[in-house]
C-alpha cells in the first residue's frame, strides 16, 4: 500500500484528513505559527508608521529576521484601537472636553476590540506566543434581554433572550412539521427521510408529542423548581403575533450575531483587558519605538523613503529603505504624501464606520446579583443598540459594563453629544432596562471612534465594488511603501486582520529584500 | 398616587416588576441568599448521614443556628459525587481493580457534576458565600464535532457542529419561508405579519435574497480569510439527504442539549475542579465531621434516633434527637432501618441512572493546537456518547479531556469492562475522531458511578408516576428522620438539588424545633 493509498484509506476511516495528516507527521501542527523566514535582511531599515497591533507585530517579526526597524507612533501610548480605558486613561476627542479615566483600580472596559473568535488562529497564536492569558468572552447568554421600545404588548419590557429563541424555534418548527406532515411541501425527499426530519424538528423546537409548541422549560420558569414539592412553574409562550407587533422579530433583534462565524462560541478576551495584547507586543519592540511622533509627510524617494514627523522637540526627517504604513485611512488622508493616484483615491474615499462605546462603573454587579446575567449581551432597538455585561470577575463586587455599543447613525448621534450628555443618555435608556442604574452608577468613560484623533473611525467598510478598486490599490506596495492594518484584510474590525496583514507585508518585504519566499505553516480550519 | 399605583405604573414603564421592586427596596436582592432563621435550636443534636454537598450544607446552616451536628461519612473523603480525581485519588469500584490517580500535578477532571447553570441560584450563592472562584464552562462550542458511525456519506467523519446547525437552520427556514410565501400554510396571521416572519426566517437561516440556502460563512471556511487577496473560501452545504442518511439527525445528535434550560449559556465550573465547592464546605463543618464511618443501622426511637456505624476502631452507636439522611437510595437500601413501609418501598424501588466518565491526560492540547476546539462537547452515536474538552487552562501545555460521558445501556456496557479495557475502548473510539490520541495519550482514570460503593448510581430517576408515590414518601420526615439530597428535589443530577434540599430540611427541622417559620429571601427568576 502506497503512502497516498494509506492516507486516503485512513482518511475515510478517521473522517477528516487534516488531523490524521498531522498525526502522521505529514503536516506541521497549527500551533507552530512561528514565522519561518529564510534569507538575509541585508541591513535594510524599515520605518513603520503606527504602533497598533499591526505595526508592532510587523516590527516584532522583522526584528526576528535582523531588520532594523523604527516605529513612529503619534499617540503617547501604543495599541491604537486595542485599548482598555481605566483609571488615568486620557481621551481628547475632536470638539469634546478632555476625559480622564475615573474608574477604580482594576476596573476597565475594552473600548476597541473586545472579542477573540476561537477560529482566528493568528490572534490565538500571538496570545500563546506572547504569554497573554485569555479567558472566555461569553458572547452567548440566553439569560440576557431583548428590549424593544414600541407599542406592542411585549414592548418596553425586558424579554429574556431564551424566551424569544425558544418561542420562535417552537413556532417555526411547528409550522414546518405540520406542513411536512400534511405533504404540503414539494420536497425531493423520501417519506422515510421526511419522517426523520419531522422528528428532528420536534426535538429542535421542543414540540410535544402532537408536534405542537406549548409551554416549555427551555424558556425559563416563573417559579424555579427546587426541593420537596417545588415542581417549578412554566409560563405559556409569548404569542407569535405579540412577538411580531412588539418589534422583537425586527432587524434590530435578528438572532444572527451569535450564528456568525466570528461570533460563534468559543470566544475569548485577554485577562485584564484586551490591551494586554498590545502591552505584551510593546515589550518586544520597545527599543524600536518612538511614541508622541506624529507623521506629517511620507515620501517615496528614488531609493527609499523619507518620513517627516513632529514630536515635542520639533520636526524631524527620517530616511529608511522601506516603509510599512498602518495609519488608518481617514487619518492618512490628512498626511502629505506622493503616492500614486489610485492609492491616493483609495485613501481618500474608503469609508470607515462610526461606532462608540461607553463604560459604566457600578457599585455592585446587580445584573448578576439581582438578574442572574453573567456576561453576554442585551439587545435594544434604541440608541444603546447593545449592553455588554462583563465576562470577567464574575461574583465580584463592582463591575464595568458597556452601556452602549452602537454603529452608524446611532453612533453618530451619540458621538455628537457632549461627554456628559453621552453618559446621561446611556443612563436614561439603560434605566429602562435596569432600574438599578439609579442607585448603583458611579463613573463613565465614553469613546466615539470616529471622533478620536489618529483613529477617525471604527474600521474600514468595503463593498464588493471597492474590494475590486480601492482595496486592490492598497494591498500592493506603492514603491517603497507597504500598507497594512485591518483595512488591508478581509477580517475588518478584527484584531486578526491586523495580525494577518502584518505577516503579509513582512512576507512581501522579505521576498523583495532577500528573494526568498516564506514558508507559512499550515493554518488549520477554524 | 399610592405606592401600589406607583409600582404598577413604573413596572409598565420599566418593563419588569422584579428589578424595579428590587430597586425600590421592596424586595431584598437575590444575592442575599443568606439563611434567615429565627428561633432557638433548643440544644438539639442532629445526626447527618453523608458528607456530600447536601449533608455538609445542612450541617453548615444548622450550625449557624446553634444546633449540635454530627456528620457521619463512610468514605475517607467528603464531597460524594462532587469529586475531581487527580494525582493520588483512589477508586475501588465493585469487582474492579483499585485505581490510584496517576495524573500530573494540577491535572484533574470532574467525575461527577461538571457544570453550574447560571440560573441555579443556590449553587451560585454558595460559591459566592464560600469564596469559591468560578470560571465559564463552555458548554456551547460550534467548533466541536458530530461523529456518526454508520454508512452515510457523512458517517465516520468529523463534521463540525456549526455545519450541522447552520445547514439545518438553512434548510428548514428555506422550506418554511417558501411554504409561507406560497400561502401553503393556514396561519392565524396577517399577510403583513407573515412577511415579517419570513424576513426573520431569512435572517435566522442565513438565506439569500431569494430565500434559498446556499453556501454560508456561518458553517466555516475551507480556506480562512486573511490579508491581501485571501478572500476566504466557503464550501457548499451538506445535502439534507446526506445529513439524514448519515445519522446526523438521529436522536443521538438532536441539537437540544444546549437549548435545555439548565444547559443554556452562561455555565460555570469551580476553578481547580468542582470539588473545590466540597473542600470549601468541609472547612466550615470539619469539627462536626467523622469520615471513614459507615452507617449500618438507622433506628427511629420513641424520642429520637439511634445510628449504628462502624469505623476502623469497631462498631459504635450514636444517639441524637433528629437525623438528616442523605445516603443515596441504592446504598440506603442495604442499610438496616425501621422506616415505614412507604419509605422502605421508595428506597428499594427508585431507580438510579448508570453513568460513567473517563479522564484522559494528554501530553499536549492537540484539540486546541491542531483543531481549534476550546472547550465544548463532541457528540457521537457510539459508546463514547460525548467527549468533553476542558474549559480551563486554555493554551496550556497538557490537558485532561473527558473521553466518554455516557448513560444507561452504553454506561452499563462500559462499566462492566475492566479498568484497562475501559481505557482501551475510550482510546480506540476516540482515535477515530482524534488520531492524535495515538501519540499524545498519557494516563486515564475512569469512574462508573453505578459501580462506586456509597454511590451506586448517578442520580435518581423519577417518572411522573413515582413522583406521586415514592417521591412523596421521601420528602416527608419518617418520625425523626428527614431525607435529603438531589433525590428529594426536582433538580436531579444537579448540585442545586443538593443545596435546595439541604435548605428545605433545615427549614423543616427548625420549624419543628422552634415553631418558627423561616423567611426565605426571594429567589430571582433564572
Amino acid at each position: 500500500m502506497s503512502r497516498r493509498d494509506f492516507i486516503q484509506k485512513s482518511t475515510a476511516l478517521a473522517g477528516g484528513s487534516y488531523s490524521l495528516m498531522l498525526a502522521l507527521g505529514l503536516l506541521r501542527p497549527v500551533e507552530a505559527h512561528g514565522f519561518e523566514l529564510e534569507g538575509s535582511a541585508g541591513g535594510q531599515h524599515v520605518i513603520i508608521l503606527g504602533a497598533g497591533l499591526c505595526g508592532m507585530t510587523a516590527a516584532y517579526e522583522l526584528a526576528k529576521l535582523g531588520y532594523k526597524c523604527t516605529i513612529l507612533e503619534a499617540r503617547d501610548r501604543t495599541g491604537g484601537r486595542c485599548w482598555s480605558p481605566k483609571k488615568g486613561s486620557a481621551s481628547a476627542e475632536i470638539g469634546k472636553a478632555l476625559q480622564i479615566g475615573q474608574f477604580d483600580e482594576g476596573m476597565y472596559f475594552n473600548a476597541g476590540p473586545s472579542r477573540i473568535p476561537h477560529n482566528h488562529a493568528l490572534t490565538m497564536h500571538y496570545c500563546r506566543e506572547l504569554g497573554v492569558p485569555i479567558q472566555v468572552y461569553n458572547n452567548v447568554n440566553e439569560g440576557a434581554y431583548y428590549f424593544s421600545e414600541g407599542k406592542g404588548p411585549l414592548s418596553n419590557k425586558k424579554v429574556r433572550v431564551r424566551e424569544v429563541h425558544n418561542d420562535m424555534r417552537g413556532y417555526t418548527t411547528e409550522l414546518l412539521a405540520k406542513a411536512m406532515d400534511q405533504g404540503k411541501l414539494d420536497q425531493a425527499m423520501t417519506r422515510e427521510d421526511a419522517q426523520k426530519v419531522i422528528e428532528y424538528l420536534r426535538a429542535e423546537g421542543g414540540l410535544d408529542i402532537d408536534k405542537l409548541y406549548k409551554a416549555s422549560a427551555r424558556r425559563g420558569y416563573t417559579e424555579e423548581p427546587g426541593a420537596g414539592n417545588k415542581t417549578g412553574k412554566i409560563a405559556d409562550p409569548h404569542r407569535l403575533t405579540d412577538l411580531v407587533s412588539s418589534g422583537l422579530l425586527d432587524p434590530d433583534f435578528y438572532n444572527v450575531a451569535e450564528y456568525t462565524y466570528e461570533l460563534q462560541m468559543t470566544m475569548f478576551q485577554a485577562v485584564g483587558g484586551m490591551e494586554q495584547i498590545a502591552r505584551a507586543l510593546e515589550k518586544k519592540v520597545v527599543a524600536q519605538l518612538k511614541t508622541g511622533s506624529e507623521v506629517t509627510h511620507i515620501q517615496n524617494t528614488d531609493t527609499g523613503v523619507k518620513i517627516t514627523y513632529k514630536d515635542k522637540l520639533g520636526t524631524h526627517e527620517l530616511a529608511g529603505d522601506l516603509c510599512i504604513c498602518t495609519i488608518p485611512l481617514p487619518v492618512l488622508s490628512n498626511v502629505n504624501h506622493n503616492f500614486s493616484s489610485d492609492v491616493s483615491r483609495a485613501i481618500d474615499f474608503t469609508p470607515y464606520i462610526s461606532t462608540g462605546k461607553i463604560g459604566l462603573q457600578f457599585k455592585r454587579r446587580f445584573w448578576e446579583e439581582d438578574e442572574h446575567i453573567f456576561g453576554g449581551i442585551t439587545h435594544t432597538n434604541n440608541e444603546l443598540t447593545q449592553i455588554f455585561y462583563p465576562s470577567n470577575d464574575y461574583l465580584g463586587k463592582k463591575g464595568v459594563l458597556i452601556g452602549y455599543y452602537n454603529f452608524n447613525e446611532k453612533a453618530k448621534l451619540v458621538g455628537d453629544l457632549s461627554i456628559p450628555d453621552r453618559e446621561k443618555l446611556a443612563l436614561a435608556k439603560g434605566t429602562l432596562i435596569h432600574p438599578q442604574y439609579a442607585d448603583e452608577f458611579e463613573k463613565s468613560f465614553s469613546v466615539s471612534w470616529h471622533k478620536v484623533p489618529y483613529s477617525m473611525g471604527g474600521w474600514a467598510l468595503y463593498t464588493s465594488e471597492t474590494r475590486n478598486s480601492h482595496y486592490q490599490a492598497l494591498i500592493k506596495p506603492d514603491k517603497q511603501v507597504y500598507f497594512a492594518g485591518e483595512h488591508t484584510s478581509y477580517l475588518n474590525a478584527w484584531m486578526a486582520g491586523a495580525f494577518e496583514s502584518a505577516r503579509s507585508v513582512v512576507s512581501a518585504i522579505h521576498a523583495r529584500v532577500s528573494g526568498q519566499r516564506l514558508t507559512y505553516p499550515v493554518t488549520g480550519k477554524g
